[in-house]
């Protein structure tokens, strides 16, 4: 083969359906005979996930700078073991969550400076850049609703409304701002989000893969 | 009185005797009524201490990057919640380690870019520099051997000789560069170093609290 691997990341909030949306894709582009390796941030690698440990104890008071780098540190050892060799070896990545997180969350959520992050976000991934990102958009209220029903309970979640529309705004503005993105109503029904998702990524594949 | 702390930091290798040297400050500075508050990195706080964990499991595997960027996560916490606030109250600060480990170990040591070292230790400390750094000078094979000898094994011991000379090099090449620090030849005797300890920071208390 020797053609590198698709890189598609989902972001939204908690409660958005990223979980649920990420598995139907994954089914759909294995029964296309590309059966993707699905991870996510903070996470992915058995370092990754004591970070992510770290990071989601509602115990531990961290502050925002240093939430970030801890985020940064997962992201780095994310992108160096798990997803460029995937793409390099021809496997396509689906991550829950990836830069555009720290943008929304870190950034316009917690007020760190956005070139900080941008900096910092290009240092980690070593320039990688997601070839699709799906943006699932819900109303905050909505998510928090939802997540507070599977009594999903983090540090995230913890911080508030208020909170949670600043990183919607983020969500939004990286979205007008990058032609990568695509924004999908994370409250239409599963189904309907499902085709949506689909449609966003199809044009990604190879040719002859799907012929049109 | 509003007079600020002053802020003290130890670098040297493992076994140098960094440990014994801050007691032994520490109880020097007590005599005198100026009671320092003694930290560490990483580590210093709950959330801090949550990352040297991780930093510092041997069963994990992480890569240069994100091990930076985990030092420098637990730095920030560490400056914004024990060390800026100790030392605006008044209080001197006797720190284990600060930003000079960073450019040895995982600059000159794991060969990571010193200026992306430098900027990270700027936004980690919001440019917060000790007042002095005592470097505990020592030949990298006999400062492992004494750890060796505690069975003080870590990550970074298991790191190998040639990354311990590395490593000291930075430290040396901070030392000539920054008129701050102080390098101390630990394999004096521990006597002979604490009163070469003494002798460097001296000048740093307030002459009504040290005539000469």
């Amino acid at each position: 083969m020797g053609e590198r691997g698709r890189f598609i990341v989902f972001e939204g909030p908690e409660g958005a359906g990223k979980s649920t949306q990420i598995a139907r894709l994954a089914a759909r582009l294995a029964e296309r005979g590309r059966a993707p390796l699905v991870t996510r941030e903070p996470g992915g690698t058995p370092a990754g996930e004591a970070m992510r440990a770290v990071l989601l104890d509602p115990q531990l008071d961290i502050a925002p700078l240093a939430e970030f780098l801890l985020y940064a540190a997962a992201r780095a050892q994310h992108v160096e073991e798990v997803i460029r060799p995937a793409l390099e070896a021809g496997t396509d990545v689906i991550s829950d969550r990836f830069t555009g997180a720290s943008v929304a969350y870190q950034g316009y959520g917690r007020g760190l400076p956005l070139d900080l992050i941008d900096d910092l976000n290009r240092h980690a991934t070593g320039g990688l850049r997601p070839d699709r990102t799906l943006l699932l958009d819900l109303d905050p209220a909505r998510g928090l609703a939802r997540a507070a029903a599977r009594s999903d309970h983090d540090r995230l979640e913890a911080a508030g409304l208020a909170f949670h529309q600043r990183a919607r705004q983020g969500f939004l503005a990286q979205a007008a701002s990058d032609e990568g993105w695509v924004v999908i109503d994370a409250d239409a029904d599963e189904v309907t989000v499902a085709d949506a998702v689909w449609h966003a990524v199809e044009d990604l594949l190879a040719p002859a893969e799907e012929p049109r």
